[in-house]
């Protein structure tokens, strides 16, 4: 069984290129020379964003199948284009190998990288590959563009805007704890978790329909999302928990897990749905972004001048009110 | 003594931008958001390459101090863009951090990168952080802009140019010899190994005179480079053995090591220089440019109609022919 090991960084660059499309006319120097070159798009503004997927931090090669990974590894950066409403252009990939790689998992893991890449029309214009002593890295750069006026970011919600998140959440979690004890499983959770779907659309529609006062998305969960938006636009949040929109396959594998299923999906990551906030008078713009999206949204809260962040319960017929639980934290 | 694992993502985020200037107004959103929103410059193409730097293959932490690994992380990227005839402008900084990694070797790798930035006006402009459950991880990407008449590539050579390299080859492989040997020892082939000044003024003059036909960096030494660009341009090249620039010290530290100097000068990596060729009758634009650079350039061979790439040599009074001999190789 050939491994990366067996072949020089060129043939790895020509199997990459092999499995991507030829390059659009505005790349003028693309793979192959010092840096790539391209032309920038006219009265746009670049949106630019890094992500790493590191193995045993991010995903578990036991569970987490090449293809997966590669596919992963471009949703989490397309994600963050989605969040502020930009249109994706291109991308550089940087691998760092572990050179026992086998040389079909190198291949999946583009295939799975490729496949994502031509739907939402990224060209892969340049990138690096290097050994790793350690674990596999894929580490993407991404650049999309967006006109000024139709820029969101985390900065403008404010008092009285209501919250909402797309699609739902807790179904990574569950699906990564399904894949935890059965490597081999596959269900709506799992899928979830394997093959996250941007939500481009979405992104592009509330920004052109300046429809979300601010947006980002959830790769952190929802309790550490409402924080950042409510911490950047200097406004504090009610979340509704019953509100939230927790799948039943979801809800019941997070309960089995021996935990309280609302808070394990308000803190556990990897949903990369969009939390935005609205202005109640656009909810006409808002109608119309729902109208042509092809993802549902939930209302789950409201923006307050009180800048505590608070989760809204009802528990044994008493509407209860305690602070947003912590996620996800990357260090410590 | 803390280390990265006693903070959180935030904190180190906050710690990196103490170290760096105020963003320009051209950086619509920077740090803090899903995304970065720049505004591209106008009338200019813009240039995009990626490098990683990884711990146990490009750096060993016993003879890199933390300062010069946050130096060489971006002097490889500048370099690349020097290469193409372009301006810097902007980065993004991905880092892989061990949780044993200390905060003050932290801040220190993050200066070496902030002083080197502020030299070359780069804007880190946003970025990732993620633990690492093995080797330190820099990964950046640069983002600079050139005109188009004025890109350098690979691929524009032709019988009959010149071939120049800028600086002197050799001298970093005599560092990094000199410090395995010494962990602690400094001298002028250390610094280059430790501390490359990417030829960013040379590569910009080059592009703006029109004077080469073609360029590129030499980060895996010149025996690598001329096959590069004679492949690129479909020539070949005679290297004149006997005329390239290795400094005293270097080819001293170099034969002393045990190997011909000469060789050892040519597949040894991390110079960072530039290798270029000039139409004979560009001569004159090539004054003008060697009459504002900074750094010294040598004439080290010739493009030839037969495709095979050479290295002249003079041995016991006798002109000899030999192939060029191969270089550094990533994996394998």
């Amino acid at each position: 069984m050939s491994t990366v090991a067996d072949f020089t960084e060129r043939d790895l660059i020509a199997r990459i290129q092999a499995r991507l499309p030829p390059a659009p006319e505005w790349i003028a120097v693309g793979i192959g020379d010092d840096a790539a070159v391209v032309e920038p798009e006219r009265n746009r503004l670049e949106v630019l964003t890094v992500d790493a997927l590191v193995e045993g931090i991010h995903f578990d090669r036991r569970f987490t199948p090449p293809h997966a990974i590669g596919h992963r590894a471009l949703a989490v950066n397309l994600s963050d284009l989605a969040a502020m409403g930009a249109a994706p252009r291109l991308a550089l990939l940087s691998l760092a190998l572990p050179p026992a790689l086998r040389c079909d998992d190198f291949d999946a893991m583009l295939t799975g990288l490729a496949v994502l890449a031509a739907r939402y029309r990224v060209h892969i214009a340049g990138g690096n590959l290097t050994r790793s002593p350690g674990p596999l890295m894929i580490d993407i750069t991404i650049i999309g563009s967006v006109k000024r006026r139709h820029v969101l970011t985390r900065r403008g919600a404010r008092q009285g805007d209501h919250v909402y998140v797309s699609g739902s959440i807790g179904a990574a979690l569950a699906g990564r704890l399904i894949l935890e004890a059965n490597t081999a499983a596959v269900d709506c959770c799992t899928e979830r978790y394997l093959f996250p779907d941007p939500r481009m659309r979405l992104g592009l529609l509330l920004g052109r329909n300046r429809a979300a006062t601010a947006c980002m998305d959830l790769s952190d969960g929802l309790s550490d999302g409402v924080r950042h938006i409510a911490e950047a636009s200097g406004v504090g949040m009610t979340i509704d928990a019953d509100a939230l929109p927790i799948d039943a396959a979801a809800r019941e594998q997070l309960a089995a897990s021996g935990g309280d299923p609302v808070l394990a999906a308000l803190t556990g990551g990897d949903d990369y749905e969009l939390l935005f906030t609205v202005r109640p008078r656009h909810l006409g713009r808002l109608k119309t972004v729902n109208r042509h999206s092809n993802v549902p949204i939930t209302r789950v809260g409201v923006c307050t001048s009180d800048p505590a962040v608070l989760l809204r319960r009802t528990v044994n017929g008493t509407v209860e009110h305690t602070p947003m639980p912590w996620g996800y934290s990357h260090f410590g």
